[in-house]
Formats: C-alpha cells, sequence, structure tokens
C-alpha cells in the first residue's frame, strides 16, 4: 500500500463527464490498495468567468475579494469529485483549503503556503476515505481566504505530498509528459521518463508550459518526487526528481523554443559606469523581466546593450526605458521577429563542447546567432522567428535527441 | 444614524446589473448615515443549476458534499456584492456564514442556527465597512460548511438583525409586500402597511409564498420587526411586528387560496377508537402534511374521514393509506379539483360572526361548502377550484377589504 497524492487540472474535471473519468481513475487506484489525497482545480474556463464577472462590476476588483471569489471554482469541483466517487461506491470526504489546514500569509491573490495542519485529514485517511482537497486557495491567520496564484494547484498537491510525506505524487495534466521538445515542431522528440529538478526548472522558465517554476523549486526544497502525467490515458509520464540516472552520452535533455520574446537593442550610450545600471532599474521598477543581456562596447566610447523581454510587456518596456533614455542618451530599437532556443541538461556540467556542436548545427542549418547567453546547464541563442521551428529540429537531432536516435 | 440589517434574494442579485442596482440602493442608505449589514442570496437559478450537476453525479448525493456545493453560491454574491460597492465608492466587506460566526447544528442541508459570534463582524463595523453576509450558510463545531434549508437566507436575516440588535430589518424580494389577497385574483387586493407574526404566519404556512414560516417564527421568538419590502421600486413594505394597531372595523386582515391541495375521503371504516389514530399514522410516518380533518360518524356504526394533503404528496399518502386500510376496513377516494380558501386576522379572537360573514358571502356566490375548519385566527374552507378565484373576490369584499371601501 502507497500514500499517493493525485492533482487533476480543469481540463480534466472540465465538466461532468470528465469528473466521472477522474473519479474512475481516483477508484482504480483505491482499488489498488493505496491511500489517496487528490488534488482538484476549478472547471476549465470558471475561473476567467468568474474574473470578467468581477471586472464587470469593478475595474480594478479588492484583491481580498476576489479570492473570496475565485475560491468557489475549486470548491465547486472538490464537492462534485466526491460525489461522483460516491456515485460508484468509493468513500471520499471533500475539503476546501481551509478545512485542509493549508495556513498561507496574507498575501491576495499570490499567497505562500506558510503551514498545513493535516491532523483532520490524516483522520479521514485512517477512516478509509478519500480525501479530495481545493488546490489553489488556502486560509490566514484572520480566517480570510487566500489564493495562491498561477499554479496554485500544482503547489497544493507537492505541498501536501510533503507535509503527509506522500510516497508519491502524480501531476495530471492534458500532456502526457516532459517531452525532449516541443513534438508539435519536433516530430522526432520523444517523451523522457525522468528529469532533474533543474532541468524541469529551466523547460518550465523557457515555456514548455508543463509547470509553473514555483511548484517544481518547491518539489526542490522539499525533495517532493512527482510524476506529470495525462489524465485522458494510460501512459506513463515523466518523473521529476533530484538525481537522474542516465546514459553517459546524453548531456542535453530537451531543446525548448520560446517565440514570446523580443529582442530590445539600446544603442549608442555613454560606456561610463552606471549607465546600464539606470537603464535596467528602470525596467525593474516596472516589474519586466529581461533575459541574455549582452553589451558590446562600440566605436567612441559609445556602448550598445541587447537583450530580450516577452512580447507581452514590450509596449511597458518602451514606457519604462524613455525616462531613463533621456538621462543616458542613446536609441532604443525593438525587434519583434525573434525566437529564443534553447538546450538544456544537467550533462553540460561535466561535458564541454555542447556549444560548439549547437553553434555548428546552427550554423550548418545557415541560421544567424543574434544574441548568446548560457549558464550551468543552459544554452539560449536569439535567432529569427521564421527559422526557429527548424533551428529546434537541428539542435534536436544534433544532440542525439531523436526517437530511434 | 440606525442600524440596518438588510437581506436581497437571488432574483435581486440575479446578474450584473441587478447587482449593479443593489448596491446602489445599499449605497444610498449608507450616505444616509446608517450601519449596514447585507445578507444576500444565490443568484437565481445558481442553486438548482449545483443541484442537477450534483445528481448527474451521484443520485443521491451526500448532504455533507451538497452543503459544500451549494455554499459557493451565495459565497459568489457575497464577493461580486462587495466588489460593486467598491465599485462607486463605498467600503465593504464580504462574509461567508463561517467568517460571520454562524454556527449551526449538525444536520446537512436544514441546519439550526445555534449562535453567532458577531465579534468581527462588529469590528468591521465599526471601522466604517458595509458587511455583506452570505446568507443560507453557516458552519458546525467540525468546521464543515451547512446549510440552513429553504428560506434559509431570510433567516440569516433575522438571526443577525437578532444578534446585532438591529433597529431594522428589511427583506427585499421580488413582490411589494403582504397584500390582502393575491392582486392577480383579486383586482381590489391591497397592500397592507403592518401585519402581526401570527397573521404572517398564517398565510405563509397558506402560500402566500412571501417567506418561510420558520423566519416568521424566529423573528417571533427574537422580537425581530422587519420590512417586507421590493428591491425594483422605492415603494415602502409590510412591517411585520407583534402588535398591530389597526381600526376596530378590520377583523380580517387577509384572503389567501390553496389551489396545490387534493382532498381525501375515507369511507366506511369501523367507528371505535383507535382507527383514525392508525390511519394518521400511517400518514405521519410518510412524513405527509395532513390538514382540515374532519369526522362523520354515518349509517351502521360505519365513519368517514375526510382531510386534505398538499398535491404533490398525493402519490405518497396512496401508497401509505393502502396497509392502514386493509386494517380498518374501508375505502379511500381522492378529488383534486378543490382548493383551500381562507381568511386570517387577530381580530377574529375579539369578533364573533367571522364564521357567518364568510358563510354567508360565499352561499350568496353559490359556492359550496365541503370541509371547515377553524383556529383563533384563521377559517378555512374547502370548495371547488373552479370557483376559488370567485371565492376569494367575494370573501375579500364582504370583509371590507377592498380598495376604497
Amino acid at each position: 500500500m502507497a500514500r499517493i497524492v493525485q492533482k487533476y487540472g480543469g481540463t480534466s474535471v472540465g465538466d461532468v463527464d470528465r469528473i466521472k473519468n477522474v473519479a474512475g481513475r481516483i477508484k482504480a487506484a483505491r482499488d489498488a490498495g493505496n491511500e489517496l489525497v487528490v488534488v482538484v482545480s476549478a472547471r476549465a474556463g470558471v475561473t476567467n468567468e468568474l474574473i470578467a464577472r468581477a471586472k464587470a462590476l469593478c475595474p480594478l476588483p479588492s484583491e481580498r475579494e476576489l479570492d473570496q471569489l475565485l475560491a468557489i471554482g475549486e470548491q465547486e469541483t472538490i464537492a462534485l469529485t466526491a460525489m461522483a466517487l460516491h456515485g460508484i461506491g468509493v468513500r471520499a470526504v471533500s475539503y476546501t483549503g481551509a478545512q485542509a489546514g493549508i495556513f498561507t500569509d496574507k498575501v491576495h491573490t499570490k499567497a505562500k503556503i506558510r503551514t498545513i495542519n493535516a491532523a483532520p485529514l490524516e483522520k479521514d485517511l485512517a477512516d478509509g476515505n478519500v480525501i479530495i482537497v481545493a488546490g489553489f486557495q488556502g486560509i490566514n491567520d484572520d480566517g480570510q481566504v487566500t489564493t495562491l496564484g498561477r499554479g496554485g494547484s500544482d503547489l497544493t498537491a507537492i505541498a501536501l505530498a510533503a507535509a503527509i510525506q506522500a510516497d508519491k505524487c502524480e501531476i495530471y495534466t492534458d500532456v502526457d509528459g516532459v517531452y525532449t521538445a516541443d513534438p508539435r515542431v519536433v516530430p522526432a522528440a520523444r517523451k523522457l521518463p525522468e528529469i532533474s529538478y533543474d532541468e524541469m526548472l529551466e523547460l518550465a522558465s523557457l515555456g514548455s508550459k508543463v509547470m509553473q517554476t514555483r511548484s517544481v523549486e518547491f518539489a526542490a526544497k522539499y525533495g517532493v518526487v512527482f510524476e506529470v502525467r495525462s489524465s485522458f490515458n494510460q501512459n506513463p509520464g515523466t518523473i521529476v526528481k533530484q538525481e537522474v540516472a542516465y546514459m553517459e552520452k546524453v548531456v542535453v535533455r530537451g531543446v525548448a523554443v520560446d517565440k514570446d520574446q523580443a529582442k530590445v537593442v539600446v544603442s549608442s550610450i555613454a560606456d561610463k559606469p552606471g549607465t546600464a545600471a539606470r537603464v535596467f532599474r528602470a525596467l525593474a521598477e516596472a516589474n519586466i523581466n529581461v533575459d541574455m543581456i549582452v553589451q558590446n562596447v562600440g566605436r567612441g566610447g559609445l556602448a550598445n546593450l541587447s537583450f530580450t523581454v516577452p512580447l507581452s510587456e514590450k509596449d511597458r518596456a518602451v514606457a519604462a526605458l524613455a525616462p531613463a533614455l533621456r538621462e543616458t542618451g542613446g536609441e532604443v530599437a525593438f525587434d519583434e521577429r525573434i525566437a529564443k532556443l534553447s538546450v538544456v541538461g544537467v550533462g553540460m556540467r561535466t561535458h564541454s563542447g555542447v556549444a560548439a556542436t549547437l553553434f555548428d548545427a546552427l550554423a550548418r542549418a545557415g541560421i544567424n546567432l543574434e544574441l548568446i547567453s548560457t549558464s550551468e546547464i543552459k544554452i539560449s541563442v536569439v535567432i529569427a522567428k521564421d527559422r526557429a521551428d527548424e533551428a529546434a529540429r537541428a539542435a534536436h537531432a544534433a544532440f542525439g535527441l531523436d526517437a530511434g536516435a
């Protein structure tokens, strides 16, 4: 008998029939003799509907009231999932975040979990119940409902798995697992049986969209091993854990492409201490995520600064840069026709030549590199957006990731 | 400055525009310098939608889970109403039943309020906030969500008014107040400025449908004076209280017609002790509401028992009576073509001749009386359903209730 935490996302519990499907999966795991705690999200679409209603009443709704409102999405699915289990003869009890003892700080709409009091849940587990817990929500010391922000239900599952020392944590979603590349772009992409926290973090932050980085960070901190898999089939997924055994040859775990980036070039600014700081402080104060910073010193003591920002933040970046550039001088240019391609793998730490292999593969495909940045387990390059898919396939093949390779 | 509890029903908060309308009314009362606690129901239709979803998953859903599910209807409207107030510059805080300290017993789906801890609410009131409380729900000592059953939001408002010693309690609904008769049947019906708890109870139980009897009983027990009025206009409503000042002539307060009744005649049963008891015990065990019982002794030591049951319970009454009649002998006949007409008024207590006036008015209209029953403040008669409206108009006129009379 194992103690398992399962988490089902909004698509998996999107309607009555899908909730029945989830109940069937839970029953199978229970019938196999396991203890089960199941975290569910709101039905897909419900949260957006509620936000639309809120904004129709108040353009900038109070965050406390927004939490009070959004928490009902998950409260609906926990009750319905428990009922679906009762309907097929499985004993189950639903828990809101507050009832599950998930205590958070007081930061509404993006609260952090402070502690979990799992005593009532342990008692119901010992009585033979499946426990259905509302994801994404908690309660603060004042008895007010809080929500955990994007990816909050994954976080609930991983935090509960840590609190009750679960043997397994299964994150059910609408994808099969983590792939070496996006299969829609790279047909030869393969599903990874295992991946390390660090690699998963790089892939998550590079837009592979399987999970938010904070849940992976939390799992790494508490050593929670989890599996990402699909609720729509029985395929094994990808196990995410600290150390991954793999063949010596595999230095790159996956290739990620992010097309939602813009390149910013600030040219002809004074090359003196404090200039770059002034530019990036202006962006930081506007909460704009900047990546891949490269500085070149050009002719006449003037420097060029290049970096990428998320496409959605481009207009805010323009506005934030204007006053800074009045002080530092210089001009700003944007290029939206770029993409960021990254190769990720903990194996890079001990293997040289990864950069050379990547650059060589792209050169052979005739793809120009506009910016380059590297970390211990990642190399990213900015390339033309219209060549990105081709570049991904070339890199995937070059690192021996293609199926059958 | 007065302390006011207002309650808005599901139709009054049915959509975003109606919630805005309610927020405007709350703002007007607040701007007039009043302290306000506002109880809201779920949006009209939401509760039925949730029940339908539940039944699709489990034909007989667990009552604990049903409460967990249904509570979200009100939790949505409290947050939206608070946001609507923020949108027009009114400070407001929403409270679930649990947050409002409404502690109930453990009977899910029809819990009774045991106590209210209004301390947090008093603090927010003192800070100048309008308090928006979820109707219909509470929490039990185990931290589980409970709901109060039909008419539960009215009960929440009246119990809160008692707990915080409100000066006024206003029940906003989709009718203007309590009328001397249904205006659709009796065009000359008038709205009553005041009515006593006892009269309101008789009218409520007679299907005037303005409020459930339990809320009126609770108000009577704790002396909570409340006003029933419309959220869609500014007309004064009907004030419900212990003693009502009225002109000496007014002995009858209103005329009610209930067409959802069936007459049952059990004929030719043995006229001996225990026979009637056997019949009614069978009905009581099936939880069937019986009213207007009349027994006649006929020829040959055989008796006839007549009574009324709600039309919706007719089939269950048939099933419940069958085994009893095998013991007592006798035959059963049903008549669905009847209606119950009642005249109600505390003035009857000290005025004789009310029955005579009623019977005379009906006789002059050529309407036959099938059953008669009387209480201290009510006289009810069973008549043919197709003559009921005409009978109501005749009785209304006979007791001087017609507008302009």
